[in-house]
């Protein structure tokens, strides 16, 4: 079902003659995509089917259906300059990102609210799943949405993230691909030090940063949420 | 059933009434452990269950029912003597490992052969399971060892390791405890880098090196055993 709230267009998925509250999963698209990006589809189905959740997602500002955002815009313009000049990719994409959080994390909120009035969905717990951009726009919406129990976090930094790390207590799965050529691995690896939650796990595998996930950690993901949303 | 295989103590877990071959995992105990420890049952009894696996775990020299080892005790009297006297404690542990190995890989061997001469356990596929002195003895057995087609390992070193473990090419799942006072992160990081394996996931938990692992890291090692085993 296609929605919009405000000027925030969005998708929410449930199962077919669903009635009542379930587990809401809100998904954070990767940079560049949009809410029903492939990567999108492929989660969200697994976890209607395997959980019977709602899932949301919503176009990030600049992204599928919104128009371009000229103050973004402008930025990630002059974010180029400063990497052909040499400044750290990682340090200026996360900055950005945590920029633009300022902006998403509290329209999600707003998605959520909205969201959470309709009957099939209720006020049920809420999980979050996003890497890469997802990451750093959804570390920063986890630690200010109580209503989060869980989120499978990764591919992203902890240079701008770290503060709002350290105020998430919930469960986390965090993914790193081992070689991602963004993100450096001591970088990564301290994004998942920073979480003050008790039970964060980290999966590692082989691989860039755009390479498929292997399947076995959607697997994963499912028997985590289901852990922690579902029981 | 309590077993021996020359002078290697050891026993066979299997579902009462089984009959032929079916997968069979090599549980590697702990330093300190035996073939009976805790640690041992628990896992024994979810892989018979779970995976109707045969499972098997043999005392390591000088542990459990087996006499003391003269040669590597007065080793681990020396080893004892460079740590206080401060030489790097998992430099010592793990080439200490490395010399035990030398007996235990093809005690273990003999051991597989034995076992799969039995009617209820076969020659059908070959897991590893072993963390702390069971990584440091099992990598150099599953690099050895084609019968292996899957190992979970971890809490261990690449500094004695790093050769054997560039050898292993079967899927991996490598546990890290993140807060390891045994293990330094880097050494425990170089030798998940080190595996050449194409599939190979790290899991990192919080933890000292001797804290229980997550109860959904045994579900996760049940999971990846069936993957690679049973289907």
């Amino acid at each position: 079902m296609v929605f919009s709230v405000g000027e925030v267009p969005g998708v929410l998925w449930t199962l077919g003659g669903a009635v009542g509250a379930r587990p809401l999963i809100l998904i954070g698209h990767g940079g560049g995509q949009h809410k029903k990006a492939p990567a999108v589809l492929h989660r969200a189905r697994r976890f209607v089917t395997d959980l019977g959740a709602a899932v949301v997602c919503v176009d990030v500002p600049g992204h599928g259906d919104r128009p371009p955002h000229p103050e973004f815009n402008a930025l990630a313009v002059h974010n180029q300059t400063r990497i052909d000049d040499g400044e750290d990719l990682a340090a200026v994409l996360t900055a950005f990102q945590a920029t633009v959080a300022g902006q998403t994390v509290p329209e999600w909120r707003v998605v959520l609210d909205a969201v959470q009035t309709l009957d099939h969905v209720g006020a049920g717990p809420v999980g979050y799943w996003g890497v890469s951009l997802g990451c750093g726009l959804g570390v920063p919406f986890v630690a200010a949405e109580p209503r989060v129990r869980a989120a499978v976090l990764g591919l992203g930094s902890g240079l701008a993230n770290a503060d709002a790390a350290a105020r998430i207590t919930v469960p986390i799965e965090f993914l790193v691909q081992w070689h991602d050529e963004r993100i450096p691995r001591d970088q990564s690896l301290a994004l998942y030090d920073a979480f003050a939650s008790p039970e964060k796990t980290l999966h590692a595998n082989p691989g860039l940063h755009s390479d498929r996930l292997p399947d076995h950690e959607l697997d994963s993901t499912v028997r985590f949420f289901a852990r922690h949303l579902t029981s």
